[in-house]
């Protein structure tokens, strides 16, 4: 095996990213190498490279990026039981402490002290990654391999829609990036009578009924509350999956929540959100939920069942496929609004 | 209107059923008179056809069967805002008392309480029949009709499978009698992964794969606990949904549960189950639920919303249709078997 | 029984209370006649006292005021079961409609046509109160009477406190009013490990110990998050409880909730409050649960059994008493910040 | 250090226990060795010490016993970050395999690969014991050093009182044994309204009215179904605690619950238990857990902070105490039937 390795990384604390050369990483006794088959770009991996406030104060260059990925183990640690060479695999990239309050109390993605592989230490946009045991996931034959490599944001997605009843449950996505596409597939998969999308880019929105929206409306042209209450008989939705962040959204759906119904925030506002929490919240009886990460593993073990059984189709969502090099290409494309997914291979297109 | 209608009743303390004639129900001023459209007949409608032991501590004669029906609203009582005549409807026919502990907790299907129309006092199998306005359920237009007719046990169904996590979940349905049936579809229309059905009838197997059904299974030939955990890694199912009622299926189904999982416990035992706690419920920390009659009215929102967002599909369970007065043909059909509903006409089939 | 009855009134839409001579309430076949011994003050009444702006959109004078209050059934409609003349009772003040999603739902306190006796409807600062028999609540002679005046707002404590876990969790009671100091007793009789409490009152701080705070601390002087993080080894309160409805308050709050924890909101800011939804409710997982009124009718079921019990000591909240005439004291005394309640006697004192 | 150390160990497959001198166990780099101040015999003690059938079935001789201790860590290995030498500790000797379905569910409590210390490998009847690092448990100095001892079957206690709502509910626990009387205490602490104890050891009811017990019965002598009907207004009480593994107490458990009531079951019945599933489960749409173990880690984190808080009062349980070379008197007192707990000191009473 060769001792060095292609990897895209953020080299300077500064605008953009490079590919390097760098060692392939050594690992302990309870690590475990993947050779990385395709790796996909999150919207975190945009703001790194455009090296925004939130990348300032967080990324220490140099870092490789990269944290949705699947691929075949390559090797093992002495101690590593759970997968051998040649095993088919995605990972978990938030690596908690396991001895914190929360770790304590089987809260381990909320974790006092996670890091984050791909963010805090190198990520998997190279040809191999490094990855604690305890943080692999083995995948069934019966998940197409693709898919294998948008775990991380369909994650978030089954977290999101299954931390609160969605069963004959109508619910309203808000904003229809590729995990708020994923949610809407994953809510009509477990039983949501209705799910109403809002998204003001059009290709999104018509993303949005493939996957299995039945209604979407661009907020920019429509009033989005009052035909939300209108289909609704006035009552408004279930549940609200907020998957935008931004705060016209996060008010909209509060105000198309009912009286009752429960409101799951994933997306991140840039800054803060003035809430009417009288109307809203309280005399609503509304419960919001704080969503992040994916629940170690719960959340693995749902989505592994869900995908096995065929019953979540992310096939609209892939299409663009780039060898790793040629990254720019595909962080231009994303930049550009384009709704889906894209795969970077290491070792070149196959 | 007449003053007298035909009603199918129990007319003394001994096996079989007649035709009769009896009064058009007089209304209060809180009750809905509804023109029946549809009838159907309930397993514990043979139980009080064939006159066993539990009908005999039961049933008062003379009485009026039958509490799974649709029709139109006739007439209401002067306070009834809920619903108008034309409108077509289904009810809810446990009565509950309102000021029972149960009652006051929101637990209403479990009043202490309790009486039946249909068991306890005039029921369906009528021109006619009275109902209480809280009672009574206004059927959205999008929902087939005949749908309306078997909302009682579909309501069992949706009780069972939603009485805790089914989305992403193994399920294991012990019986596929009418309920069973609908519990594979709800649960499948919910998101379950995998759903097993275990049934002696050959019919009703097969219906179970019509149903949705992954594995139909004949536990009188084939070893029911080794296959489901064979193709559950060893584990056991995360859900059991027992509809039988017999003390074989409600072994083999705990047999083949994993720990930590959920047995939802519809069906009637005739006798004590000799359950083994230890290794069955206690040392696999498992939660065993006893399920009765429908949510008072979760389910029934519930139901609704599931079945006109077209998710649960019951047409195989209908075919055979006769007027009322055939109805011996009816129960004969059932008594030997038959896997699937028969809905009775008291106007005549249209 | 005389004809007419002393009532404290609001008579126009302008500041200030009236005594008036009104008819004695007729009663229908489902309510109730109750012959008012005591009332109490709420927070409202001294809102609508005041005329602020939420009283001229909702009060509609002449009403009579007074939602907190018990008595002895005078009447009873013939329809009534539940109590008989003698019996002493309180009630639910909010009137539920029964049919709207909400009711059906079992979630009848956040009831989309939800109507307020002493709001909507002439309430109990009088010598009679009508009451629909759903809503009569008849006290255990174990529990004090004194305390079935004061009924609706313990019920916001204990619909609060046990909207989630609270045994062996630290919570923070924000806000020592008299909900805030009743949260803090129910808090600790179910089992929280550490109450802190926050006020800028130093009565009310006294007052919180005297509840069963543990720690009480004053923002307007010290550094509430960071000590509440150091005593709580840098992880923050497992449970908010806001009571104040103060914006920095809530803020403080959220900074002091752990991650993973619940943000229980009953307290109604006058006006938005902007919130750091990313870093107090996303980023840690939080829970946020809206709470408006008391669960119908479990809130009194639970209420019931811990007074019955003698689990919640509310006598340090007593004190001022004053005839109803007096009125005027007594809305002076709660309008400068008296830390208790003041019962009202439409009868005299006795 | 020696090398050698004091152990109480089964030395064949046969009736008795025998002290033996065994080496000081060698730690690896996760795990931590104890010096054991205090240990506690636990029932499942008295049967290996018995050799019954369960027990032939699971130990393999020689073992050193004991799985309920406390003491200060002796040494750590080169990666134990979690507790260093001199800290005070107890254990959760349920060493679990981290990589089944239940681990990666949250649910390591009920690991399908659980290992026992003390059971499965040698425990703390011996003068040093190693533990992995996860599962020691570092005592807060506010905790009594006896309690350390028995946080093992206080942690059942708290596991299944608080496996549901306790709140102003009623409960019966029936079996006071340890567990039992721990449950008592636990469940008042958390704000059960009314506790009802059953048990037909004198000495046993006496320390279940001091551990808190409202009531506390014969069933050898009383009705205790009727009795308990009779004190909750016919309805039953909210919550089973099953302590016994006693198959009348079992059912007559189940015939004093309520309908919509919760029996968590701990206590291990012998043989197969005949339930009347219709009318003790599913009429009465009851919710039955089997309990085992302690939830890791959430139950230690609630136990610690009620025993930080002072919140339970253990000390009733206390009294004999005896060095570990006695312990044929300890075991002799708790055969006969003592109430409460013996303590073991390997190096001698201090």
């Amino acid at each position: 095996m060769a001792a060095m390795m292609k990897a895209l990384r953020k080299m300077q604390a500064a605008r953009g990213l490079a590919m390097d050369s760098v060692p392939v990483p050594a690992i302990g006794a309870r690590d475990v190498l993947v050779r990385v088959k395709m790796a996909s770009i999150c919207g975190t991996d945009l703001h790194i490279f455009g090296w925004d406030r939130w990348s300032q104060g967080r990324i220490k260059p140099p870092v490789t990026l990269g944290h949705e990925f699947c691929g075949a183990v390559e090797r093992v640690g002495e101690e590593v039981l759970a997968v051998k060479p040649g095993d088919f695999v995605s990972a978990e990239m938030h690596v908690n402490c396991g001895h914190c309050h929360q770790c304590r109390m089987g809260e381990a993605h909320i974790c006092q002290n996670l890091r984050i592989i791909g963010i805090d230490q190198d990520g998997a946009f190279a040809e191999f990654v490094k990855i604690p045991a305890t943080n692999i996931w083995k995948l069934d034959p019966a998940i197409p391999q693709h898919y294998g490599a948008i775990l991380d944001p369909l994650g978030n997605a089954v977290h999101t829609v299954l931390a609160g009843p969605i069963a004959g449950q109508t619910a309203l996505v808000t904003g229809c990036g590729p995990i708020g596409l994923m949610s809407i597939a994953v809510a009509k998969a477990c039983g949501s009578s209705t799910v109403f999308a809002t998204e003001t880019n059009e290709n999104r929105r018509a993303m949005a009924k493939q996957m299995g929206a039945d209604v979407a409306l661009n907020p920019a042209t429509e009033d989005v509350v009052k035909q939300i209450l209108g289909e609704t008989n006035g009552t408004g939705v279930d549940v609200l999956l907020e998957m935008s962040g931004n705060a016209t959204a996060i008010q909209q759906g509060f105000k198309a929540l009912r009286a009752g119904g429960r409101a799951s925030l994933l997306g991140i506002p840039t800054e803060n959100v003035p809430l009417d929490l009288v109307d809203d919240v309280i005399f609503k009886g509304a419960t919001v939920q704080g969503i992040y990460g994916r629940r170690m593993y719960g959340t693995w073990v749902q989505m592994t069942a869900l995908l096995k059984a065929g019953r979540v189709n992310l096939d609209p969502l892939f299409g663009e496929r780039e060898p790793l090099e040629k990254f720019e290409n595909a962080f231009a494309k994303l930049q550009s609004g384009l709704a889906g997914k894209i795969l970077l291979y290491p070792d070149g297109l196959k």
